[in-house]
């Protein structure tokens, strides 16, 4: 058995279950131990940041890691921006990045240049693998620390003698490490400080929990104490029978205004609130400078165990919830953002996947699918556009039970439109729409921050008119099916009948 | 005058024309200063891999810098693919990335990532602006580096504040490193080595100047060395009246038989040549070992002087050349691999510049126009894949007036293909050849040298059929007019059209 052999056998046994794959010549030997061995289900993405942000949605929906192969320092660049947004989605995921056998990286040849270092800036933990008898328990122990509390992205880097060198040796499964033990005395002060100016801002585990955020809805009913959730996350469960926690909004302004009221903040599996982006005379941090700030529980603690500590401190029961109704079908007519909002929200069906790349498009789904049925909500974590196709085909594979809708923004959709393809080869049920407004719209807005008043060039760059994009062909250039639609009571019908065929389908909305 | 706006006004002023941009927000001041002063002309790339490329095909053509205009490390990072193999090619390229506020790196902010480490991988030079006063001094010696002997990767980074600050002060032109001068003696050994059982292995800016392979020639003609190229270069003058210099093969055991007979090799801007990836049982290295290995110009000197100093010390004067005769027009048929290159060789125009990245289609394209009308021979020289729709369209901003003709595998296409939208943005005279094989052919080979039997699961990862890759539909919905041929005659007739029609256009051609 030869390392590469060792290396998958070790993982399946681990529970690993899916390889998202864009390998090269340096990986050959892990291809060929994965056909041999059949243990794994196979991805292909024609891009390495289909692979990454595939790997991604796959470990937010089966919370549990899926294997990434990609090729040297260049593959796992392409793979770097959703790197970047797992990571900060501390979602679990294991690379496997090939390199060339020790002797030929001596010399300079086309493709030699510095894995590790690439590896560095986008992995928690990062190593090269040394031998071919100890290969596999590298990559189990990259397992395990990508599977603790909280995820974390694990990086092996497996040069191509080590996988096809025999003497590869089995490892037996490493429990990862659980989370971190709260602290009581925290948890004092956190019950001391829940009134009614106080903000409990909570992530992480918690959003994806429908219990902890329905006892959290209690314990803020019981003290007046107001919930509130960071703009981004990994996963929020959410709809009919379920919390409704609003988000910081991403303008910094209003951000600011709605935390201005606080004058403690309790943080469980959340960070202090930060813009964006920092501005001319704007803060960085968010919540009012005299906030009195209580970390109850960390990234790497237990914020469930968090949140029931605190309603067995008070007392406080499970909120009994009055769910919002349902967004109504709206009539037909233009695509404006309120009638776009409603027709998308009123067609989700239950257990849908939302995959939210939608940026400054169809703004009020959020609000509007408070009351539709129970779903799951899927963010862009670290800003880095150009990870919803990819996040889509991921949760899909994760979920192929449940339909998967991606709010797609034009712009950051051309990042990563290869995972398309891999939508239709993996006929995945997701159902892309896409937000034409064709032009980069967020930036406009940043640009009018710069205080100029913008001419041609700067336009120009911001726009995606000339040519128009089509995603309809470009969609049909990689096998899946599409429509335009410029309507809302049509939309609401396309997007209702979308969700139930199976197979990939993408909506072209123009807005 | 503030900080961005000091750094555009010093760089135009120092001769950088174009920037090839996909900014984002900590960008802004950058875009404000570009509209302000119009100085430069603004070219949009809807992913960065499509700016680092495109970057780099005006470089190799314009023999000068542009600049890019990246976002933060995720920008970066995505852009770095083609980075590499601009680092690889050394072209000369000033990137200006965008970085948070050093008050906002404080904070674990959504898009905050290590920027200098992601700059460090595949860049040569990096420095972060300090100050507004100082920033366009940064980028004027960063420019300076880039546009050295050889050309080198500059990468400057620019926190918001600094672009957006006042106090910006124009900094003059400076001189780049001229070439390191060559030594006496090496060409004392050089001259003595040349005879029937050497080689000349030259690279670099010689195979850009036309006079010096024909100087080299002569000399090759005078003593019975050989003259050979090294398997990827920068940019190759060649075609009718210039030297026909063959190029070291790909396939690791044909390039060891072609170098097997030399007993002496003298590099002139070229190392010891290796092979692209290590095999079991082959060395890494492609020269015998016996060979005695006289380096006369390293990549940081003269290697046009090297030559010149050859030809004086013995006397060579330039060769008369024979050209070879123009390839054929093929009769209708199939596109097989000789019909396929003929029908391409035979329709190069005057000046047309050949973006090479056709891996394992079309491989006579290259022997057969050495008798073609001069032209311009662009190579994929870092091996990272999905550079040759990139590297067309900066070419083409280079050069206006000569058809660009890319050659183009099909699987590396899906990598960046976002670039024939700014191909037809800036109405670029394009031709796009898809060698629509299916599959990563390429992988294809490499997988049977494992030694494996390739089975089901393997052969999938290697597949790009279910569903098949349309190309039309992709270039359509991306601006691009084109058409699918499969037949050698009309793939002929149809490219001849397109290289005189201006704007792009793409030709699936189906093997």
């Amino acid at each position: 058995m030869n390392g590469a052999e060792s290396l998958v056998r070790s993982l399946s046994a681990g529970g690993v279950e899916v390889c998202f794959a864009n390998p090269g010549t340096s990986e050959m030997q892990f291809v060929d131990a994965l056909d041999r061995t059949r243990l794994m289900r196979c991805v292909l993405g024609l891009f390495e940041g289909v692979v990454s942000g595939a790997a991604d949605g796959y470990a937010r929906m089966a919370g549990k890691p899926a294997v990434t192969l990609l090729h040297l320092a260049p593959g796992l660049a392409n793979a770097g921006a959703n790197l970047h947004n797992a990571k900060k989605a501390r979602s679990p995921m294991l690379n496997i990045v090939g390199n060339h056998t020790l002797r030929h990286l001596r010399y300079d040849a086309p493709l030699t240049a510095d894995v590790p270092a690439t590896a560095s800036v986008f992995s928690d933990w990062v190593r090269t693998a040394q031998t071919a008898d100890t290969i596999a328990r590298d990559a189990i122990e990259g397992l395990a620390v990508a599977t603790g509390h909280p995820g974390r992205i694990a990086t092996l880097i497996a040069p191509a003698d080590i996988g096809w060198q025999e003497g590869g040796v089995i490892a037996p499964p490493m429990q990862p490490h659980g989370p971190r033990a709260l602290d009581p005395q925290v948890i004092a002060r956190a019950v001391s400080a829940l009134g009614p100016d106080a903000l409990i801002l909570c992530g992480g585990t918690v959003l994806e929990d429908p219990a902890s955020t329905r006892l959290l809805a209690g314990i803020a009913r019981q003290t007046g104490a107001k919930l509130m959730a960071p703009g981004s996350n990994r996963r929020i469960e959410r709809g009919a029978g379920r919390a409704n926690i609003p988000r910081i909004p991403y303008p910094i302004d209003m951000a600011i205004e709605q935390l201005a009221p606080f004058r403690r903040a309790v943080l469980i599996e959340a960070q202090p609130p930060v813009a964006f982006f920092a501005y001319p005379n704007r803060p960085s941090l968010l919540l009012p400078e005299a906030c009195e700030v209580i970390q109850l529980a960390e990234f790497d603690q237990d914020g469930r165990a968090a949140v029931q500590a605190l309603a067995d401190s008070i007392g406080a029961k499970s909120a009994r919830l009055t769910d919002p109704p349902r967004a109504e079908i709206p009539q037909a007519g233009p695509l404006q953002d309120l009638a776009l909002s409603a027709a998308i929200a009123s067609a989700l069906p239950e257990g849908a996947i939302i995959i939210d790349e939608s940026l400054t498009s169809a703004n009020q789904v959020d609000s509007m699918s408070a009351g539709a049925p129970p779903h799951s909500w899927l963010s862009i974590t670290g800003g880095a556009i150009g990870i919803g196709p990819p996040l889509s085909a991921g949760a899909a594979v994760a979920c192929p039970d449940r339909p998967v809708i991606a709010l797609q923004a034009d712009g950051s959709a051309m990042y990563t439109l290869q995972a398309l393809w891999t939508q239709a080869r993996e006929g995945l049920n997701v159902t892309t729409i896409i937000f034409a407004n064709k032009s980069y719209d967020l930036l406009k807005h940043e640009l009018f921050k710069v205080g100029a008043n913008p001419g041609p060039d700067a336009l120009n760059l911001l726009d995606l008119r000339r040519p128009e994009l089509d995603f309809i062909s470009l969609a049909a250039g990689m096998g899946v099916p599409g429509r335009r639609v410029d309507c809302a009571a049509e939309l609401h019908r396309t997007l209702s009948d979308a969700v139930i065929e199976p197979g990939p389908f993408l909506i072209e909305a123009i807005l």
